[in-house]
C-alpha cells in the first residue's frame, strides 16, 4: 500500500494528499512529528521534511513538487495540469506563487510561530512576526480575486493544481482563523467551492492536539 | 527574438540562461532592475520577479520553475530531466532543494544584504544575516560531497537540472566570493566541471555595477 509520511497542517503534505484523492489513489496516512529529525525518517527524506511517499517499496519520493509532478507523469487519467504547454506553464507558475511567495510571506510566519514554536516547545510565538503573516495576506487574497475575474478558477476553466496548491496554503490559517474571508468576496467563493470537493473534505475532519480549528472551520456554508 | 528579462546576479535568471544555452535556443537578454518594480515589468511578471521569459508576442512565461518545465517540454531535443518517471523526480527535488531550502537558508541572506541593499540604497549589510547565511552553506556543500559519492552529476549520471540549479546558486555566491570551497574538494571539482561547458561561460563575463567578482570568478581551474 502507498504511504504518505505528513503532517495534518502542513500545505504541502495537504496539497499531495488532495492530488491523491483527486486521482482517486488508495494511501494510508502516516503521520511525521518532522521537526524531531528521526533517524528513519531522515533517511527517506533528506531535507527533513513532509511530505514523503512511498510509492513502493523501491520508489521514495520527496518534495511535495518533485511528488505532484511524479503523480501528474504517472497517473494520467485525472490530470491536475491542463494540456497545452502555455496553459501548463501558467498553471504551475500560480501554484509556485502559493509554495514559495505566499509560503514564506504568509504561511511561514503564521506557522512557525503558533505552531512549530508549541510542538517544539520553544517558547511563546512572537506577535510581531504573526502580525507580519497576517498583514501580507491581503495582497494575496487581492491576487487571488484578481485571477478569478478573469476565469472560474485560479488558473483557468478546469480546478488545477493551481487550486490545489493555494486551499492547501489557506486551509491551515482557516484552521488557525487567521484568513480574512471578508477581505474578498470571491476568494471566500471559490475556497467554499474547493471545500466541498471530496478530495478536499478529509482535511476537514483534521484535528491538531493543541489547536482548536475555529469554529467555520469544516462548515461548508461559512 | 526570444527575449530574457534577468538580472545578472539572480540565480533564477542564471538556471534559465544555463537551460536556454544548453537546449541551444536562441535569445536576447535584456537586464531588469526588478527591485525598481516598473510598471510594465509588473505586467509581465505578476510576483514582480526575475525571470520573466517572452517567448514570443503572445506567451510571456514567469516563476523559473514553471519556465524551466516549459522549456523542457516545448523543446525536447537537449534533455535536461531524464527520461524514467523516477528518476525526473529526484531531480526536481534536488533541484527544488536549491531553489528553495538553498536560497531561504543561504542565497538570500547574503544577496539581499550584499547586493539588493546596495541597489536599492537601503542601508548598511546586516552583518548578522550574513554570517548566517555564511554559516548555513557548509551542509548544502556537504549535501553535494554526499550525492556526488554515488554519481557523477547531483542527480545521476547525467548532467541535468539539478546540477544547473545548484550551480546558479553557488555562482551568484561565488561571484561574491561568499563559497567556501575548501570545505569540499568534491563539490569544487564538480563545480570546476560545470563551470567549463559552454552554456555556463557567459555567466563568466557577468560583472555587476559596484562589485567585482573574486579574482577566481571567471578562472576556470581555480
Amino acid at each position: 500500500m502507498r504511504v504518505l509520511y505528513h503532517f495534518p497542517l502542513s500545505p504541502f503534505s495537504r496539497k499531495i494528499r488532495i492530488i491523491l484523492k483527486e486521482k482517486e489513489l488508495d494511501f494510508e496516512l502516516i503521520p511525521e512529528n518532522y521537526w524531531e529529525r528521526r533517524q528513519e525518517f531522515l533517511a527517506l527524506s533528506p531535507s527533513g521534511e513532509v511530505p514523503v511517499l512511498v510509492e513502493n517499496d523501491e520508489l521514495v519520493l520527496h518534495d511535495s513538487i518533485a511528488i505532484a509532478e511524479f503523480l501528474e507523469e504517472s497517473y494520467r487519467e485525472k490530470p491536475m495540469l491542463p494540456p497545452n504547454t502555455k496553459d501548463r506553464a501558467e498553471t504551475r507558475a500560480i501554484a509556485n506563487w502559493f509554495d514559495n511567495k505566499f509560503y514564506n510571506e504568509v504561511t511561514r510566519y503564521i506557522f512557525n510561530e503558533k505552531i512549530l514554536k508549541f510542538y517544539k516547545g520553544s517558547g511563546e510565538p512572537n506577535s510581531e512576526a504573526i502580525r507580519a503573516g497576517k498583514a501580507n495576506i491581503h495582497s494575496h487574497l487581492d491576487y487571488i480575486s484578481y485571477l478569478l475575474r478573469k476565469r472560474k478558477w485560479l488558473a483557468g476553466d478546469e480546478f488545477s493544481l493551481a487550486d490545489i496548491t493555494a486551499c492547501a496554503h489557506l486551509s491551515v490559517l482557516d484552521y488557525l482563523g487567521d484568513v480574512p474571508w471578508q477581505h474578498s468576496d470571491s476568494a471566500k467563493d471559490w475556497y467554499s467551492v474547493v471545500k466541498s470537493r471530496p478530495s478536499f473534505r478529509p482535511l476537514l475532519s483534521d484535528r491538531l492536539m493543541g489547536f482548536k480549528p475555529v469554529k467555520h472551520y469544516a462548515d461548508l456554508d461559512f
